[in-house]
């Protein structure tokens, strides 16, 4: 697998880029983009961590950046005894996947999977570099296997949406609507699109509407308040998100907003999609813990403050959208209903 | 009526004051404040029409700054022989009142008020600065009739929420919050309020979060994807508005994203109250005009691009909430179902 691979390129250009290098792992700033173009360089596992936490990449993200930070950490640790490494690895595991409360759980999966690779390599006698290079080829094999999965998920969403429809997203992260659209480009089919702008930190405007507009799509973005009167008023024919959680019981925890839009598709009969896989991990909702971020953060714009002093904020950054407003879980393995999740388990991949 | 009456002055802290005086017309700048208290000066009736349009003042400001431009206009016109001058005044009275598409039954009627008066005016053989003090002095009367008027609107709506309740408004007025707030000051009733901030001017978290704190109470300010979330999270009591339009047939046009707000409250079992009159220039939904703004407006924050060239915006400034989705509208003249608004116009009011 190397890194010159096209279709790698090709989507690494919307994927949040995180790269193990030389010791240090580059993240692209998604917090400034595409205004910036711009890296984080972080020099140690718990920089990878902070920035995580301070969501420097987003989405998908930080599964990838989680995977680069386990090869640093092997890196950092290079020079220890087998039970100090071993060791420092397992802390470096918990560092990295707790960055953010609501994704734990996958995140814990990304870790758990690189530390496999770690008793692997030690038990067959393998140290240092060795086991770095392992966990970053592994890192990539895992970012491989994730753009086969997305790519599966935006060729199943794409036969739900109409010909020359218009869909309206919600903080759609890259890599699916990246594949979206390649997948309606081979049908020719002319999709256009709805970005909400995704306030406090405008990923719809920035990163989502970038893409599109980018891959020659018409994209056209609106304020958060604004999707109830345009769903109806523009004809929408599908409304669709990616998830941060998919709840066996067929809740979705998805970035704050979407759960105002779901209602609003199906107050008009339109249906709403959500591209993702269930969590194993969360058996039903109540064992999903919803983040709350930096209050202040919603009292100001591009840096600049707007309220008076005295003026609290509340940043709650997903909120939950019910099983009876999603229409269908579009996964790798087909499109399920958001009541029977236990059946995708079920299903074998073709992977 | 002075200027220096105690009420008057309370209360134009909050309104969007505007204000006649030797031929000019200077009204609070509110797409700035509270980060700067400035005022646009407006020499003549076109550049006060041109203020409403570009929104140096919202919500019922446009009304008073409309009754201060029909005096600058008859200022203007102060030495044109009778016939001339009422030709000059009615068509001031035009442009005044269609500045903005949404409100154009709302606004002449203000107009048309200062027509009767400059007619009786004439008729009576006043001319010149004489008609201006005239029109001058009953824009005060107006305003003070509003004040009376919004302050019912006020004692009416604080009987619907629970005492110390929750209350999430959507870029409420700031007469109408002002007076709700005075009310309950009087009855020792805590209320705490959620603002949804309102893009892309922020109106609710500038001008309602900074009234509300203003006066003591707890505010707290959301971004507007947020509503649906916190509505049940922090277990609002009662959602409320004002609105640009009532129709006769009980649909609300007010400020885009009082729709999605109304239907998640709606959803949650929550009362959404809007406060106003009904609008006898519309006896269906169907006659009003939702105003569409420079979409350029949604790429931008603070005057900050924030999208890729290519990408498009759209910016309707009001939406449409239906009768079924309202649970009483407040009127000066007590509380009406939105299916019987005609019941309002039978009521005579005590003014």
């Amino acid at each position: 697998m190397k890194r010159s691979d096209n279709d790698l390129a090709f989507l690494l250009r919307y994927e949040n880029v995180a790269w193990y290098e030389d010791g240090k792992v580059k993240i692209l700033d998604r917090r400034i983009y595409p205004l910036k173009t711009d890296y984080v360089v972080c020099q140690n596992h718990r920089e990878v961590a902070r920035a995580i936490a301070d969501m420097v990449t987003q989405s998908a993200g930080p599964y990838t950046a989680a995977a680069m930070g386990m090869a640093l950490a092997a890196y950092e640790a290079k020079d220890l005894p087998e039970a100090a490494f071993r060791e420092y690895m397992q802390k470096a595991a918990h560092t990295l996947s707790h960055a953010r409360p609501t994704t734990v759980d996958n995140m814990v999966a990304v870790t758990s999977h690189a530390m496999d690779i770690v008793h692997e390599q030690l038990a067959s006698g393998k140290s240092g570099l060795a086991i770095v290079e392992a966990l970053f080829t592994d890192a990539i094999v895992q970012l491989n296997h994730k753009y086969d999965r997305i790519e599966k998920e935006g060729e199943n969403l794409l036969r739900l949406i109409p010909k020359d429809g218009t869909v309206m997203t919600q903080c759609f992260a890259e890599t699916i609507v990246g594949m979206l659209l390649r997948a309606a480009k081979k049908q020719n089919s002319n999709l256009k699109f709805f970005c909400p702008e995704t306030r406090p930190y405008y990923q719809g405007a920035r990163l989502t509407a970038s893409v599109i507009a980018d891959m020659g799509f018409e994209v056209t973005v609106i304020t958060d308040n604004m999707p109830g009167f345009v769903l109806k008023e523009k004809n929408v024919d599908v409304f669709t998100s990616a998830a941060d959680v998919i709840s066996l019981d067929g809740h979705i925890v998805n970035k704050v907003g979407t759960f105002q839009i779901a209602l609003a598709a199906n107050h008009f009969g339109i249906p709403y999609y959500v591209t993702g896989s269930p969590n194993r991990g969360h058996a039903t909702i109540d064992t999903v813990t919803i983040e709350e971020r930096d209050p202040k953060l919603v009292l100001e714009s591009m840096g600049q403050k707007h309220t008076l002093p005295g003026v609290k904020g509340y940043y709650p950054a997903f909120d939950i959208t019910p099983p009876s407003l999603c229409d269908g879980v579009v996964t790798n393995k087909g499109i399920f209903s958001p009541r029977d999740l236990h059946a995708y388990l079920l299903v074998r991949s073709e992977e």
